[in-house]
Order: structure tokens, then C-alpha cells, then sequence
């Protein structure tokens, strides 16, 4: 483990002089505000919470945390789930909160130049009349340098690609506080290294994005929804393969298990049946592309022993069939009074789905555990949700995220396919990456070897 | 530069040892045979030709190489246009001619796991079967290591993405003889650094694919095809625009310049006006979207003052309207009997393609020269090719593609958007990357220090 420096009345009072004094905050109130994330991950103070405005603010800051060798933490909104922004070894918590705008909009590009510290919601409302949007969509309002230092994805990525993919040129400030560019504003790129792609979804431990370039997508002008229920996983992911291999390119491909149907309608009353419960959504330029794809898939459904199937192309009807998907958290959430909940992420090849969902319906019926699953199917990902109240309870939890951990990984998938690894997937990492750890360890060495940059993230045990 | 070991006899016999006696050649023709690619850089030779069959064996060459700092130049089928794969330092010669195997089809993960060797037309051939296929198409029969080695991508990118999109995992080799294994079968990933795509596109210089697991995507069910003919670039560009931003999501967009047309009318009658022209290629799961989509098209080319406007949606004469640019290039070839021609691939911002082609235009005008330009335009991506038969016409395209790539890069974009930097783009990387090159320099240092592998590539003058 690294050697820190404490951050020093000098330092606070260089950093005063790089960022002026409102920019440089030791207050109790800032501090907490910066301590934890929205995850189960215990909260650990800063030293200081600093709001720079420019990039060479955070480059500067870097050249002198990394001469005196302290903690730098990269913090967007601290909508993060496996403490990926938690200032565990104190120093210096950098806030974008201030770095929040849009430098340019190049709409014939389809593109967008941002700050990191813009939530991706903001910056969409800020689009939308343009007819643009950027697509990935993590749920909570993150920022968009947040959610490319962890490859944010979300609901449509079936379509439109996770965070990584979804943008083409970054500025990065170094540990050594070397400003580089990297990636280019054309959309293909065949010139070196692909630095771009290195350092998104590095968590803010190899650089800190200080400006990104974004593509957009044009907004969608027609837009459809489908619920259906399936006896089984099984049937309900054939569909999701059936769906995808049609190539009727699916915006959405979202599933439920039957537990979480079933506590959705006692609860709100959601009009779901007790099964595993398909949500898709599809876009189109035109109406007649929509209604000929609706009819296309509702013939799939019923092909592979659909329950009942709900499809409409009204935007209200839309909505209100989306509802309990796109507030199953909340609804989850108000139904466990007294409760907090452990949401975990892993990822399999859609093929090891059914059998990944059966696994975690064995392993927490055995260990009488409740547990909710709710997924993106099209893209194999799912995350279990388990309610928690006592340490007994919470430690549970934890254990059956371990075996789940390992039996997608034992699967071909990944331990993490949208949250990240932050604190609480570093110790799966030699499981997954095995010798790549060591190689990821020497880029680590080469570009920040003071270790610096967000220290106690992504590896196990540093 | 490094000084590296000859391939004595002691070096040959321990190759023969690893790989097999037949593995081994130093027979004039197989050096000859890989002296050089398609491009026009000079041939050089290898002292030795290996043809592993396995990826221990691959590892195994390197790590001997590493030993005696021997250098090693991976070889798919000899197509780059930048000198890629040209053993500019002799040493070792590595064809994957004998790993061309499918690994495994995933068909319900919409996957296929191959070895580097394997063309991707061969691949797609095996793969129709299951009604799926590898979009990436670079024209020749690329290998898919050499495909992945320089991020090939090619007319249907715009819709499917280049090599780098549709790639999820690989094996690969690297300089010290290690073997990993970077990405995963998940087609989402937030584990880790993206070591995946720092290996894609490096050319071979930071380690050696030796397998590799691709996205495939389902075989269109319709497509149709347009050819539009406009009377400016600029009308032409606009008309891409508004396409892309329509949300039909073509799957190719191509741009020929008035000359270009000229010469393919002039030499064998393909029906074309002189005029730039638009080359549209839809694909669609359903007729009527198909039907829809192309009036929508038709709509806009017509707002937008298209002169001539052809669409089909049958089979034989969408092979007919797309001919002349399928066959674009042996049709120019056949009409300069004679000549050799320099290929030039540079790639800007779509807002910007007006004034780089307008920039074409203007400076061979002023030399004199010869040029017929097609472009990849709804990527942004064009490619200018020059007729030449003297060391002076030779000179006179080298020194407008120098122009050409300074301006691509003051438009925004970047020296190769997909033929890779090889030997003829090295020098213009300090221009395009800054102090990012540096950072390029420091990870080839971290994975390969001897600079065994792919050496003279990527980097100026080392």
C-alpha cells in the first residue's frame, strides 16, 4: 500500500493559489457530501473538496498532488454503485460540479463537446432542440464524465452501445499534469493507439477526463412498447434471441423475473402477472416501419408460447406499460420500509442467461434469501437485488453476490457489466483477467506510478 | 534505432524445434512472398518465414525473439495499403496462413470465436448458414487478425462499425511470450481497462492476435439501393446529413466525385452523369420499411436538388446500380493501362468533407495531377487515388497526400480513418497526437521493451 502525504495548510494553500480560494473547501458539509456514493460502501472522508473550473485547474492540481504524493478522487454526481468515487485513502476530492457546461453543439457532426460535470439528462433536455440525443441512459442523472470513466450503459444499449461507445475524442489530464488529446472528432479512427477507449472505463485511475466529445443519435420520431409474459426464462430469452436475430433492431429488450412482477402488482398495483415479464421498446423513423415491426414480433411471441402480449404505439399507452419498469427501483424501494437494498451487476453471453437466473434462484431459495432480478436480456446483463436490514442479512447479500460473481464468470461473462469495479468487484479481478490483470498493473505503473489517481479502485488489495 | 540479432542457423533451428520443420522456410519464394503488401512501399525481406498452427506456438517464437531481440512482423494476406505488415527490419515473418480455423459458432450469442488467419469473406461464406455475418468488409479479402490489427472498416460502417465495434474478446500474444486473454464474451464489459481495443488497431506492435471472438449481426432480409446524382459536393454532403439525421440508418453512404463518375461512364459505360454521386445502400428485417424508407430518401434528395435519382429494392439491379462502385477500383485500374495507382485514406468531421474534397480539388489542379476520389462520406472518410507512371507523378501524389493529411488534421480529423499508419503515416503522427504520442511511446515500452514486435510502424523515425 502506497505512502500518502497528508494535505497540509500548504497544500490547501497552493491549491488556493492554482484554483482561488472558493474553489478550495475543507468544511465538514462538503466533506460528507463527498464521502459516499449511492451504494452499500461505507463513506471515508477527504481532506479537501476542491471545485475546479478549467482543465488546466485539474491539471495543475494533478502536477501538485503528484510531486507531494496524495490521494487525487474524480467525483461527477456520486450516483456510482460500487463506490467507484469514495475518497478511500483521503487527499483530494475533485469535484466537477462546477465543470458542468456544453463547450460545443456540432450538429451536422451529430456530435456534442461537453464538460464532464454535465448530468446526461441536463445535456439531453439541452439537445433535444437540435433533434439529438446521446444515448446511454445509467437511470440515475450521472455525469457524463462519470459515466465514461466507468462505461456507464443502461437501458438502451441493446441498440445504441454502452458510454464507450458513444464517444470519439477526450481530453485527459495526467497524473504528471500533462493535458493530452485523445481520439479524434472523426467518426473512424484507424490512426495509433486507441487511447480513447483506454482510459473510458478506467474509473479516473489512469487520468481525469476533463472534456469529452460525444456522438449523438437523431431522437427518435416514432417509438413503440411491448410487455409480454413467458412461463419461463427460458422462453422468455428464446424471444429476446428470436427478437434479436430478426434484425428488427430492438431499442430496449428489459426483463423482470416472476418475484418482481408479482411484487410490482401487490404492491402498486402494476398490471403484470406473476411470470417472467419481457419490456421491449423499438424506434423508427416511420410509422409504417414501427407497425409492420409490431406485428413481427408479437408473431415471435406467440411462436415461443407467449401468456399475454400488450403492444402500443401511443406515447401515453407507452409510458404507462414502461411505468413499472422504469420505477421498479423506486417501487422496490417503498415496498421494503425500513429496508436498503444491495443491487449487484454481472453480465453472461445471452446464451448462459436462463442458466444464470436458475443459479441465483437455487443459490438464494437455499440460503432463504429475497431477491428481486430485473435485467437488460438483450444484452445479458442482470442485476439481483437483495433487500437488507441486519448485519446477518447484509452478509448474506454479500456471499451470494460472491457465488453469482463466480458463476458468470464461470459462464463466459464478466463480473461487472455496467457499474464498474470500484471497491466492490477489485477482489474478483484476478478471476477474471487472470495474467491482463498483471498488464493492466504495468499501464497503472507507466502512467500514474505514484498511484495517485483514485487509489483502492479496480485493483485488488493495493 | 535498436540493433537487433541476425536469424542465425541456432535461431532457425530452435524456430523448427517449436513449430515443426515444416513450419519453417527461409525458401526464396515464401521471403519474396511476404516482402510486400498492396500498397506502393518497397519491399523488404524477411530472414525467415514461420507458419505457426497454434497460439503456444505464436508465444513460444516470441518469447525466443524477445530473447535475442529478433523482430517479429505478423502477416494476414498481405493486403494493407501502408506497408503494415512489411518486415521493414527482416527478422522473423509470422503467417497466419495455417490458423484460418472457426474456433466455435455461438449462433444464440450472435458470436463467433475464430483463429487471426481466416478471411473475412471465407468466414462470412461459413457463417450465411446460420443467417449471420461479420460486417466489417475492407474490399480485398483481409484476414481477420490483419482486419483487427488496423481497424479495417469499409462501406457498410456507418450503420455496423469498423473492425473495433464488432470485436467483444482475443487472445494475444505478447512480446515476453505470455499469452492472455483481453474482453469477454459479454458483450458488455465494465471490468477493468479496455485492453481489448488498445490491442485492436496497434498493428501488431503490442502484442500478436492469435484469436479472436467477433459480434456478428443477422443477414439483412431486404435491402435496396439509390444512386443519386448531385450538382455540388456541398449539395451532395447535405443530402448525407439528412439522411443520417432522418434516422433511416443506411448502411453505406458513398460518395464518387464528377471525375470519378466521368471515367467509369467514359471507360465502360456505366450508366453515370458527371456529376458527384450518392451511393445508398438500406437494410431492413421488413418490406414495408424498406418501401417506406426509400420514398423518405427519395423526399429528401429531392428537397435537396438531386439532379438524378435511381432506387431498387430488387436484387439484380441493386447489384447493377452498384456495381460501378463495387468494382470502382479494378474499373480504373483496366482504363490506366500502365499505371500504378497511390491510394490515400484520410477522415474528417462529415461538416467538414465539402472543404477537404474542395481542398482535393484545388491543389491537383494547381500541380497538374490526376485524382478520382471515393469516399466513405457518411463516415467522413475519403480516399484519394492518383494515376502514376514516373518518379515525378509518383513525387507530385506523394507530396499532395503530405497536404491532403495536414489538412484533414486542421479540419478536425485524422491521417487514416481506416487503412492504419503503417510505414506511410508515421511521420504525421506527432501532428495528430501531441504529447498523446508520447503516451503511445510509454505503453510500447511497457509491453514490448526490446521493440521486437511490427518494428519501423506506428512511430516516426525509430
Amino acid at each position: 500500500m502506497n505512502a500518502y502525504h497528508p494535505v497540509t495548510p500548504d497544500i490547501i494553500e497552493a491549491l488556493r493559489g492554482i484554483l482561488g480560494a472558493d474553489a478550495v473547501s475543507v468544511a465538514q458539509a462538503d466533506i460528507d457530501l463527498h464521502a459516499r456514493d449511492q451504494s452499500h460502501h461505507p463513506a471515508h472522508p477527504a481532506e479537501v473538496v476542491i471545485f475546479p473550473t478549467t482543465a488546466e485547474g485539474v491539471a495543475a492540481t494533478l502536477k501538485l498532488a503528484n510531486a507531494h504524493c496524495i490521494p487525487v478522487t474524480p467525483w461527477g454526481v456520486g450516483t456510482g454503485l460500487e463506490g467507484n468515487a469514495i475518497p478511500v485513502r483521503g487527499g483530494i476530492l475533485m469535484s466537477f460540479e462546477k465543470m458542468n457546461k456544453i463547450v460545443a453543439v456540432h450538429a451536422d457532426d451529430f456530435q456534442v463537446t461537453v464538460q464532464p460535470g454535465i448530468g446526461h439528462k441536463d445535456l439531453n433536455a439541452e439537445l433535444a432542440r437540435f433533434g439529438l440525443f446521446f444515448p446511454p441512459d445509467p437511470g440515475a442523472n450521472a455525469t457524463v464524465g462519470g459515466m465514461l470513466a466507468n462505461n456507464a450503459a443502461g437501458i438502451r444499449t441493446v441498440k445504441y452501445g454502452a458510454s464507450k461507445d458513444n464517444v470519439l475524442k477526450m481530453q485527459v489530464a495526467l497524473a504528471d499534469g500533462r493535458l493530452i488529446s485523445v481520439g479524434s472528432r472523426s467518426v473512424k479512427q484507424a490512426s495509433g493507439y486507441d487511447l480513447l477507449h483506454l482510459f473510458v472505463g478506467s474509473e479516473g485511475t489512469l487520468g481525469i477526463i476533463t472534456e469529452a466529445t460525444l456522438k449523438l443519435v437523431p431522437v427518435p420520431m416514432h417509438m413503440s412498447a411491448v410487455v409480454a409474459h413467458f412461463s419461463t426464462v427460458t422462453a422468455a430469452v428464446e424471444t429476446v434471441v428470436a427478437v434479436r436475430g430478426s434484425g428488427l433492431d430492438p431499442a430496449a429488450l428489459e426483463l423482470i423475473d416472476a418475484a418482481h412482477a408479482k411484487m410490482l402488482r401487490e404492491t402498486e398495483g402494476v398490471p403484470l402477472k406473476d411470470y417472467p415479464t419481457l419490456f421491449m421498446e423499438f424506434h423508427a423513423a416511420l410509422p409504417e416501419t414501427l407497425e409492420a415491426g409490431l406485428k413481427s414480433v408479437r408473431e415471435i411471441c406467440e411462436e415461443l408460447g407467449v401468456i399475454e402480449f400488450r403492444a402500443t404505439t401511443d406515447t401515453a399507452e407507452r409510458k404507462r406499460l414502461w411505468h413499472a419498469r422504469h420505477h421498479s427501483y423506486e417501487i422496490m424501494v417503498r415496498s421494503h420500509p425500513g429496508k436498503q437494498f444491495f443491487i449487484m451487476d454481472v453480465a453472461v453471453p445471452i446464451s448462459a442467461y436462463p442458466d444464470l437466473i436458475s443459479f441465483v434462484e437455487t443459490v438464494t431459495a437455499r440460503d432463504g434469501a429475497t431477491a428481486y432480478m430485473i435485467g437488460h436480456a438483450g444484452d445479458g446483463n442482470i442485476h439481483v437485488e437483495f433487500p437488507y436490514d441486519t448485519p446477518e442479512s447484509f452478509e448474506r447479500a454479500m456471499k451470494l453476490n460472491g457465488e453469482i460473481v463466480m458463476q458468470a464468470l464461470k459462464l463466459g461473462g464478466t463480473a461487472t457489466g455496467e457499474h464498474g469495479v470500484g471497491l466492490g468487484k477489485a477482489k474478483y479481478m484476478p478471476y477474471e483477467h487472470g495474467e491482463s490483470l498483471d498488464v493492466m498493473r504495468a499501464i497503472k505503473a507507466t502512467l500514474d506510478p505514484n498511484g495517485i489517481l483514485n487509489p483502492g479502485k479496480v485493483f485488488p488489495n493495493e
